[in-house]
Parts: C-alpha cells; sequence; structure tokens
C-alpha cells in the first residue's frame, strides 16, 4: 500500500477528531479508523446516489466487510483536522476493493484495503444491482483516465 | 440519587475499564457509562429470564431509553475493576426506572436514574407483556423486602 | 426543557448519521447522542477562540460533565441529517451549565442540559481562566439580547 | 489464516455482544471486532503480569498498532456469547505478532493477524523490556511445546 495522491473519482472528506475518538494513550483509538473510513465510504456512495437505508430498504441489500488490511503509519491526536480519503481499486463480480486512507496535512496517517461484499436479507452474498455496480464502474474509470 | 447499596433483586455486573472506554483525558470518556448501564439493565433482564433479541423478534417490543440523569461523581480509568449496580426502582404502566451505578471498591463513581418506555415494532409505546412487568415487579418487592 | 429555537450565541453543528452511530434497534444508540453533544460543545469552544487541546497542554485544564439531563424525544435513524445546537445556559464560579439539542428538521429528537466543572491535572476542581469564562460570559449575553 | 484450535498459551475472554457493539444492519459493527480483540490482548498481557496502565505509567511504553490483516468470516449478532482467542505468533525484535480470533461455538467468525510495536512517552519505538519479552517468549513456547 502507498498514499494513493488525488485521483478524479477519489471521495474525500474532512473529518475532526473529538474527545470521543481517542484514548488514555492520548491518541485515536485504532479501531476507530475504521469507523472513519466507513463514514468515507458511506459519502463515496452518496456522491454516486446511493444511501445506505434506501439501499437495505429499498433494494434489500446490504455492504457488509469481508476482509481488511491496513498500516498505521503515524498517530491522529485530538483536535486534528483529518480527510478520509476512498476510491474504488477493484470491482470483481460480487467484490469490491476500495482504497482508503486517513490524511492530514497531505500526510497519510492510515492506509487501508477494504474487501466489501453485498449481502441480501438473509445474509446471502449477492451481486450488487446493476446500477450500482455501473456508478462504480464510472467512478473507477475516472480514475484511470484521470 | 444516593448509593443505593446492595439489594436482593439488584443485578451486578463486573465491567473491565479497556482502552476503548477511555479519551485523551485518561479517562472514561462520559458517554460510555452509559453503554456500561445499558450492559448492566441487558444482564438484569438476562437473571429475569428475558433476552433483548428474542423480545425483539418474538415479541415484537423494544425497550427504550426516555429520560436520563445522571451524576459524576469520580472517574474511572484504565484497568479499572468496576461493578454495574441495577435495581428496578419505579413500575408505572408503561414506563420503568431504574437506579444504576458505576461502582469501584464500594465507592459509587457514576450513578442514574433511567426512564425507559416499551415500543413495538413501528415505535409505538406499548404496555410490556404481563409475563414481563410481573418479573419486573418480583424484582422490585425482593428489594423492599430485603 | 424546551426546544430552544435559534439563539445569536448557539452553537449549530451539523452532523450525519452513520453505520457506527445505530444499534441493532435500528435506531442511534442513546449514549451516543451525549458523543454528538461532546461534539457540539467542542465546537461551541473552537468558535470562541478555544481548542480541548491546548486548553489541555497549555493551560492544565479539562473540562469534565458532572451531571446530565437528558430527555429522549424521538429517535434519529442511519443516514439523517442532523444539528447539534450548543448554547450557554448558566455561568456559576466553577460550574457552567450548557443547553444542547439534536435537531432533524427542526424538530428535537433530543435534549439535554449538561453541567460541567473545569479540573486541573491533578483532577481537582479548579475556576477556568478569566479570558475563558469572559468568552462565555459574552456569548451568553449575545443569546439573552438577541 | 486459519482457525488456531486451542494453543496452552492463549488467552480465552468470553465477551456479550449488547446493544453497544451492534448497528442497524442488525449484526456487531466490522470495526467493534478490533474492540474485542485488543480486550482480548489486554487480558492475556494481564494473564503474564502486567498491566497497560502500569506499563505506562512506570515503565513508560506503549504498545500502539501498526498493522492489521482481518477477516470477517460470518456475523455475531445481539446477546451473542463469544471467545476472544489470542496468542503470540511471532516475535521480533521489536515486532510482536497476535494472531485472534473471535470465535461463537466453537466456530471462528473473525480472525485477524494483529502486528504490535511498543513506544516511548514521545512516541519513538523502543524495544519492550526484558521481564516482558521474556514472558512473551514463554507463552510462545507454551503454544510451540503443548
Amino acid at each position: 500500500m502507498r498514499c494513493h495522491g488525488t485521483l478524479p473519482g477519489m471521495n474525500i472528506l474532512p473529518v475532526r477528531v473529538y474527545y470521543e475518538d481517542t484514548d488514555a494513550g492520548g491518541i485515536v483509538y485504532h479501531a476507530n479508523y475504521l469507523g472513519f473510513c466507513e463514514r468515507g465510504r458511506t459519502e463515496l456512495l452518496r456522491s454516486l446516489g446511493f444511501e445506505n437505508k434506501s439501499l437495505m430498504e429499498r433494494d434489500g441489500m446490504l455492504f457488509v466487510v469481508r476482509h481488511i488490511a491496513a498500516d498505521y503509519l503515524a498517530p491522529a491526536t485530538l483536535d486534528d483536522s483529518l480527510e478520509i480519503h476512498t476510491f474504488i481499486k477493484e470491482l470483481g463480480r460480487t467484490r469490491i476493493v476500495m482504497g482508503q486512507s486517513v490524511v492530514r496535512g497531505g500526510k497519510a496517517l492510515f492506509e487501508m484495503d477494504v474487501t466489501l461484499v453485498c449481502i441480501n436479507r438473509e445474509g446471502r452474498p449477492i451481486r450488487p444491482p446493476d446500477h450500482v455496480m455501473r456508478a462504480f464502474q464510472e467512478s473507477m474509470e475516472r480514475d484511470k483516465n484521470g
């Protein structure tokens, strides 16, 4: 994993660090970067026209995390102003890999590749609806051509 | 509110403080006492024979918080071994008031009165089923007679 | 407690609801409103020129919660766009009471009065520095005159 | 990664799933498995005679996460009774790799390799004190011989 710079299809979400995000070590608690990144993925979805709630209620589908590989490069601290960078890295038939990083002042503090699958109400993996996949495909191609 | 001592119908749940519970002030984050207390209420329910999941799935009901009044008396810190004390304080037709405290070495660090109501799947307040109310009633009477 | 409308000295912080904020009941977990409100108090402080981190590192002081009284009026759900309203309600010698609400579409879902005290590095209550108290006083007066 | 069975030096921590651990998808929020695992590592440390708080205050050292690779195999749900399995997998000069899994009824729901490093008060990586490394070494050898 390396810092991905800024890509045309990338979503950039500003996040502020509050007390709730930190721990007694004086830094952001390691699990909370995953929460930040989930906010970032949600905003990437929203920028493509999708909301988790309506995907669940109308399409009966839910993205769930299957695998993560994450590097903690430097700690974020209280009051930091961060950016969450999210882009679509790979698109399989049912798997989506997103590349994400938590950035402060242009420097990545945390980088993660997260593999998502789509499940239905019964928890069984399904292929996401075509209009969702198309939007992902287009976002990924903007990055390649950008 | 005062420390309630130990009552016969009281549920006592041991809780350990981990990094995830603390903040950069070096103490337990104030909102996390509410999480500890929710664990305590769940264990009081369980000790009376009820589980949140089956209440939701079988009886279609859910306890939700309507009001809290809480005093922060002294901070808990990393690695502390705590007890969550929970007892039923008042029982209305649809409202239940529970008294709760977070205790370390016999000393209350946090005290809260929490008012709960029962709602159905549509979010409307309902009277909890008779067998639930009876179990609550009996727990409260054990405290009075104890 | 009642909805306070909008006051001149009030801080309004937009907050989006993500999966991390919700629970299996399908609504925002009750303790997380306290986290939202802490973000709101932090932003009120920041708007007055103060940051938690520098208050702690330079002035050796920390605001801690002493008491909360909170009403849960209606649940927030996934993807909701909320506002956190925060204003200074009372100013004692060492105690500060803030009024806060979590608002969606002009309707308060949650209201809280929170009493804060200022402590030093040893955890002892202290009177906040004059420049902090003056800024609080001015914010409160803007509300009264507004 | 595969399920590691039970090893002689392995720490097994029982964890109950509460509302606070779940999200609106009805399952445990993905980031919270990392919190469960951190509880497990803390208890492994404690079983070897060390506490995070005294390591920080007396030895001026802190274990921080450098890398995680995690597989989400099946979801945990409300009221589940889980076990967190933690063992020492590799021991470098300054790096420690722990293998962890979240297990329900003998079946792994989540598996993670986590790489930790030890830092001092200034945030610089240090070699953990000899008595800590010796205890880790002995725990790892119990697993190999077991």
